[in-house]
């Protein structure tokens, strides 16, 4: 058997402690080997760096980093891993912005090494049978319903309310990561509107409606991130053959109203397995569309001022 | 000789009349057939028609199309006439979003036609001379600085300042499209700030700052519609080897402040000589990174609400 993968985790929040490392330390392939934050945060035993220059320095062999620092502050530090030679997992969404995501790729071309932008949201267990069904099929009807408690799940993440926070487009994206995964059409972004706190930079709220080449007249998606007693993160998709929904983001499926049985690695160790593979390929997989999507409700869409929101 | 190309123009509008019509009429090669609009306008003596469908009912030979609608319009009528196995010019910018361009292009591509995204600036006689200038160049320094008044270039035109219209974005793209061609770096949206009148959607003025690999740190961009004494469309460019500025809206080229002779077609002829030279080859030539600084500044910019504007 080869060695593991030496990873080090970049970024030491909420997603890396709650998913990325219970997911690496799940998996006999890959070893956590550092971590790198501002605060030199880690878990028990693993050693922390203020930088990537300080853990260069340190001498440690690393093979590759998972960067789940904010999406502002990750091109400078994928340029950084990418100079020192290492593979590299990019969180969602890959960067603030389309460009600095193609200078990246342009950079990880040139170095030889293997560039991941990550979608969660796709290796959540009902995603690979819901693209099967719908592959070829005519669709009539798309609907995405995404709506959660800001309060709840993003407490003070000052973040995301700034300009190229993404807001609500934030938990969005994934949606938007699961339609152009199983949609065997393209979406484009036909119209948008964007409720914006008049005391924010970012949407608290998101209408979009799709157009696209054999797309329904009126598909479209809700994004919502204000208080809800009902909280759901729901694909719906009507085609000549019955009714799909995808619930609870992907970890079930409904087939004509009827469970269908799914299974498999949850979406964490799924993506690190995908990771695995592309490093052991020599491969990359960087699908921008979602990002475009989103970029595309920002360039296209009508903003509206709406209530001012407080933590 | 082989017969000319057989163009009609859809969109009769400023652009149609004063670009289009004369670029072809100088071209042996071409020859304007129909004009497509909703008011049925053409030059005297060319056929008009209220759509595609009646300008294809009418049983006409037509080879291409030289798209000059709104941008939001311009992928219906696309996809209309790679439909019909015409080749396809579509003015600046493509399309409102990204996402319907690559949808156009995907079309064109399967249906083995000739699409062109113009971008009539780089075709500015200075252009080329530029670029080969800043062939392998260190960049020091970067700046534009793109203003003229609204009033007198875009006098009624609502669908500028709708959400989808660009706003001051229309003429701004124009210079970053010289930008893209001329400069050995790839240019990112590091922060942006849009200044949004308060009674319209789209903004006014807006400031770019650059990043990028080899972009210097003061890298930006002044974009602004307001009314001026000083129209400028001006790009500066300080290099290892000196000081490089494109005036007049790449009209003309000064090298450490000394005029550099240029010649060439003007814009409109050159451009359509790429195109002719494009359906000749069987190629297509789609750059989307003008259109793409547009969207990551949209989607990463902060927005301010200014004075209202009235026309």
């Amino acid at each position: 058997m080869s060695e593991p993968l030496r990873i080090a985790i970049v970024g030491y929040g909420k997603i890396a402690e709650d998913q990325h490392v219970p997911a690496i330390a799940g998996n006999a392939a890959l070893k956590l080997i550092a971590c790198v934050s501002r605060r030199k945060a880690a878990p028990a035993g693993v050693p922390a760096f203020a930088s990537i220059a300080d853990l260069r320095a340190s001498g440690l062999r690393v093979d590759a980093v998972a960067l789940c620092n904010t999406p502002e502050d990750r091109p400078a530090t994928a340029h950084e891993a990418i100079a020192a030679g290492w593979h590299v997992f990019l969180e969602k969404p890959p960067a603030a912005t389309l460009g600095a995501v193609a200078e990246i790729e342009a950079a990880a071309v040139e170095a030889g090494i293997t560039l991941f932008a990550s979608w969660h949201s796709r290796f959540a267990p009902a995603v690979a049978e819901a693209r099967a069904r719908l592959a070829g099929a005519g669709i009539r009807a798309f609907e995405i319903e995404w709506r959660e408690d800001v309060r709840k799940w993003h407490p003070g993440q000052a973040w995301i309310w700034q300009p190229g926070g993404f807001g609500v487009f934030d938990p969005g994206i994934n949606a938007l990561s699961i339609a152009t995964e199983i949609l065997p059409v393209h979406l484009t972004i036909e119209a948008a509107s964007l409720d914006v706190p008049s005391n924010r930079s970012q949407p608290i709220a998101a209408a979009l409606r799709f157009g696209g080449q054999g797309v329904p007249a009126d598909a479209h998606a809700r994004f919502d991130w204000g208080p809800t007693d009902r909280e759901t993160w729901t694909v719906r998709i009507e085609t000549d053959a019955g009714r799909l929904a995808l619930i609870d983001g992907g970890a079930r499926l409904l087939a004509d109203g009827v469970e269908v049985p799914v299974s498999g690695p949850h979406e964490y160790p799924a993506l690190y397995d995908r990771f695995l593979g592309l490093v052991r390929d020599g491969r990359s997989e960087v699908d921008l569309r979602p990002l475009r999507l989103v970029a595309d409700a920002f360039l296209r869409g009508e903003r509206r001022s709406v209530a001012p929101f407080e933590d």
